[in-house]
């Protein structure tokens, strides 16, 4: 007799707030006799405060944690660990529900998942709101209309990777600002760009914080990014 | 005596599939008194449609009817009608709930809403998921991780200002895409990039379609866009 292995899914629970969850992600959650969530060398997991109203007590809970290294490698073992915990519920026909800050395949944790559990089981990605819209929603920003282009961007690029790009796009974001951002703030001055250039941080959570670039702090936490729209018509 | 004015809420519907609004976005529709949508030419409002079980029977409901033209007059003179509707009830202290499919700083239609309403009335802006992140969810594609960049690009752009930001961006995003794909996929093979290149129509709706680019039709719906990662790490 063979099992029909589960379904593993990957939710994405929005930029923080739970009330910017998904109805589907929620259901999701709420059903799930098993979850798995990253966490942060040993410290709380994001993903699971997000989510953490709708987690049945009952659930089994794989924790994935990953250490706070810059090479890669034991991540990566992380990663696996994680990934063989989960085949083995997959494997006995149980569905795990793998959570994701913001939308999992944009720049999301569950991609590692995924990488490593697609070509074996049955996966379901449901999409969530990105902290870049719930960033532009706090500022007020419109950030693309009609024939605009719009980049995204991660802080740690190198300047000339990013200078280039930056030149190429209508609508700039730029993620994982972090301890980047004094760079970041000379490039874009360098560019014309600081004036109307906007620093959102934790979008969504209690301690939100929106300023102009010109204000933002030398060092910036995780959870930050920069808007820049190049005048766009206002009225559109 | 003064009625303080009402709030007019931009509100983020996601791309189609009514369990993928938000918990935020489903209880503002649910207790709203009156709500704004587009419909076009006169017929349907995949908006209303979206909303249509959270939309209370006894609801006002503002209809914003956009003619089919590509001359922007006629549309501009439909949002003032519109944004007049709608301040005429925030002025008598009443909030308006504003429909828009994807999330509404995205290309979305609230933006030209937002232009017209946000000197004078408070607004806030609901985030919802994107098309981009449901295509790529659907296509069991993941978009952007570590330091890679994304770019979106509408496809009417003309090719000169494609062929600049596709040569500069890691993954591609191309929205709009409707009878410009024969175009843009001339372009993207000219760039090397047809292979792995995907068309994803109507995500997250019953008649949703994922075609590798090759084998998509020559005149896409209007609810299309393409996908293309450069060869990302699959392993992460
Ligand atoms: C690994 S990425 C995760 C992105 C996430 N999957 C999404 O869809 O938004 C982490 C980066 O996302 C951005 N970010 C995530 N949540 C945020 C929030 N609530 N406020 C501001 N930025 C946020 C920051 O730039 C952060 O460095
Ligand atoms: C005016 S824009 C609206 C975008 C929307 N505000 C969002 O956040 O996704 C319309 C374009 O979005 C894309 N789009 C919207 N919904 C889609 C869906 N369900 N499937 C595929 N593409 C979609 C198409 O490229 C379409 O031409």
């Amino acid at each position: 007799m063979t099992t029909e292995t589960g379904t593993l899914y990957g939710v994405g629970l929005g930029p923080g707030d739970p009330d910017l969850i998904t109805r589907r992600a929620a259901k999701l959650i709420e059903g799930a006799d098993v979850v798995a969530y990253p966490s942060l060398a040993g410290g709380d997991s994001f993903a699971r405060a997000i989510a953490a109203d709708l987690i049945s007590p009952s659930a089994r809970e794989i924790v994935i944690d990953l250490p706070m290294t810059k090479d890669r490698a034991p991540a990566q073992a992380a990663y696996d660990l994680g990934a063989q915990a989960i085949s083995e519920v997959l494997d006995a026909g149980q569905d795990v529900v793998a959570l994701c800050e913001g939308d999992p395949f944009f720049y999301g944790s569950f991609m590692y998942l995924h990488a490593r559990l697609t070509p074996k089981y049955r996966v379901e990605v449901v999409p969530g709101v990105t902290s870049v819209t719930a960033c532009a929603a706090l500022a007020g920003l419109p950030l693309a209309a009609r024939n605009e282009s719009m980049t995204i961007l991660p802080g740690p690029l190198e300047d000339f990777a990013l200078t280039e790009r930056i030149r190429a796009a209508d609508t700039l974001v730029i993620m994982k600002v972090g301890r980047h951002l004094r760079r970041l703030r000379a490039l874009l001055t360098h560019e014309g760009l600081l004036d109307g250039a906007i620093y959102v941080e934790r979008a969504s959570l209690p301690n939100q914080r929106i300023l102009p670039l010109t204000e933002a702090p030398d060092e910036a936490p995780y959870f930050s990014m920069i808007l820049v729209t190049k005048g766009a018509d206002p009225w559109l």
